[in-house]
């Protein structure tokens, strides 16, 4: 294996430990409903069934986060070299994703039927994480196949672009309807695995 | 390497890497016993005698995730290539497995030999995360011998039907006897490692 | 690469996994001092002196288990096929490696210089967790020799006893001075470093 | 694959779990502003922004850590076998990157932008602890060289030099200006990242 390889193996090992552990991290914004509440102890059922936006913003974070890593997996598997600024912007791609276990709980926490100005504050974090996400990977798109990083695979730019706009769309959404705002980061989710074929080609 | 067993190589470590961190992060759910109560400070080894139930609980959602993680790791051993379908079904079963240290706890946290509706929803939550994993697991073998992306490797389609089996009994168990579900979930990862020789062929 | 040096090397990577994470979640044991004591709040420094306990148990806890992966990592290098029994050796070692941030947090809460009841207990089950994990480890080492699972290297059985046998003198120890035992256990550590050259042959 | 290339490929697999997961657990440093505060409630906007320094010092431990895995990886492309000293130092460099989470917090409940004693414990703490993992950093490099360890690779030791001598300076401002302490803290990772081409070569 030349030196090369092992580099952007390296990177992808890396990369998909943090992916993994961010992905599992979620976990701990699910929490006993019953030690909560000091005051008015509900039944467990009842905690539970109170805390279906906790669950809600966890599926959406989790689908996204898992499709992120098979899109990074799919690039990784066309780039042959990596150079400075590819592993600079991987390390932003890679703060984003470390970050959303927090933005889930923002949401988990102040997002209900229903609006507050704390839940849209909290779906203006959630969904900026995301945009902020999705513009990172587009760059290191374009980056990637601007500078002959990348050997074979298509450019498929147009689709690179689904992301940032759609969540810059569930931004600007975030500050007139929360919930809205996250039901849409949840459709983009369904769209990738659905229409855009993140996961490869059918066998 | 061919890039499709990269491809699956990828997968596997990714799958591994959330297999091992939520095994790890279990271990939260032991607590201090002399800092939860305030009012009655128990000894510590009184406390933690008391605390059986979460230790029990650990035992059994850790041997159950071994389980699935070395059968995951022999099925992946016959699997030549992935797509879009067995990619979604092993996120879907990541996703079951994320969910374990929070449905551990709720377990920990309710069931006691006394019953009550809390243990009842715990148990039922529980066993309900189980019997989720073994459909989506049974699925996904079912699905990667029907489309041919198996190589090699024995049908055990009996055996993975125990998993989804069992577990809905846990499942239904759950309503009239929290404990005995859990104990029933704790047989059936006994019954895997002894009988239907998960961790491969003798040597 | 052979299936079975891949199912061997499947088995390094996932207990690797479980390793680090143990390893990286005793930081979770240290905490903001000044966060903690409602009533009278000290300075930090005062706050962080007096956590010194905590600290201890952290570094012993990590030396310990960092040398408990070395020599997984050695005598894996021997190991060419598994088989059930290896495995569910394997899992049970792991399953004591995970509950260590547990006991550590127990050492850290509860012992000091002065004895106490609490203190004891939770100097045995600290000594208890590492008595099992030198037993299993004992065990696993002699499984490997006698059923030829082992290609190449030396039986270096009477080092594997020195394990067991102080991790029990600490057990015993742990029932007159708690924190004489966690000394021992550290020293433990020491000696292997040190004189039973766990790390490999020097070049 | 020679045992020696295997053995210095799972020591980097061991330790690139460590960093990773360490750099995940900085996540954890972030929490709902409207959680902690019981007496008067902010609004989440208003929480989020005076929090900003958690985020400040979760910036500079993420892009420190990560700086440090990328010098990391660059040195074990050299090296081309282990013994006990490096695996020794490579532990104690391990020691040291997993106590960041603890450090980063302390950083984020007590520097402000005004001056106070436990700002001073506190960033005195967080500098101590990247200058000890800049001199074994060190250390690890020199030793590396004088014995070696090392095929090919060009000996960057004035750089090298560059870690404990500004993590030094950081350490001695801690006590007169805690926040210009962190801020010279991140300084050294940019200039890293920008000067001294910590991710390899450009393409």
């Amino acid at each position: 294996m030349s030196k090369e390889l092992r580099d952007t193996g390296r990177v992808e090992a890396f990369s998909d430990g943090v992916f993994a552990f961010a992905i599992t991290l979620l976990v701990l914004n699910l929490k006993d409903p019953t030690l909560d509440s000091v005051v008015s102890k509900p039944s467990l059922l009842q905690g539970l069934v109170s805390q279906w936006l906790a669950l809600f913003a966890l599926v959406t974070s989790f689908v996204t986060i898992l499709i992120m890593w098979a899109n990074h997996h799919n690039m990784f598997t066309y780039i042959k070299k990596t150079n400075t600024v590819l592993l600079f912007l991987n390390g932003l791609l890679l703060f984003f994703v470390v970050l959303t276990p927090f933005t889930t709980q923002l949401i988990a926490n102040h997002v209900s039927l229903a609006q507050s100005p704390d839940a849209e504050t909290a779906a203006a974090v959630y969904s900026g994480d995301f945009l902020l996400l999705g513009l990172v990977w587009t760059a290191t798109a374009v980056y990637c196949f601007r500078n002959g990083l990348v050997v074979g695979g298509t450019r498929a730019t147009r689709r690179y672009l689904v992301g940032p706009f759609t969540y810059g769309l569930a931004f600007g959404l975030s500050f007139y309807n929360s919930l809205a705002s996250v039901i849409l980061i949840l459709g983009v989710a369904g769209y990738f695995v659905v229409y855009a074929n993140v996961f490869g080609k059918e066998s």
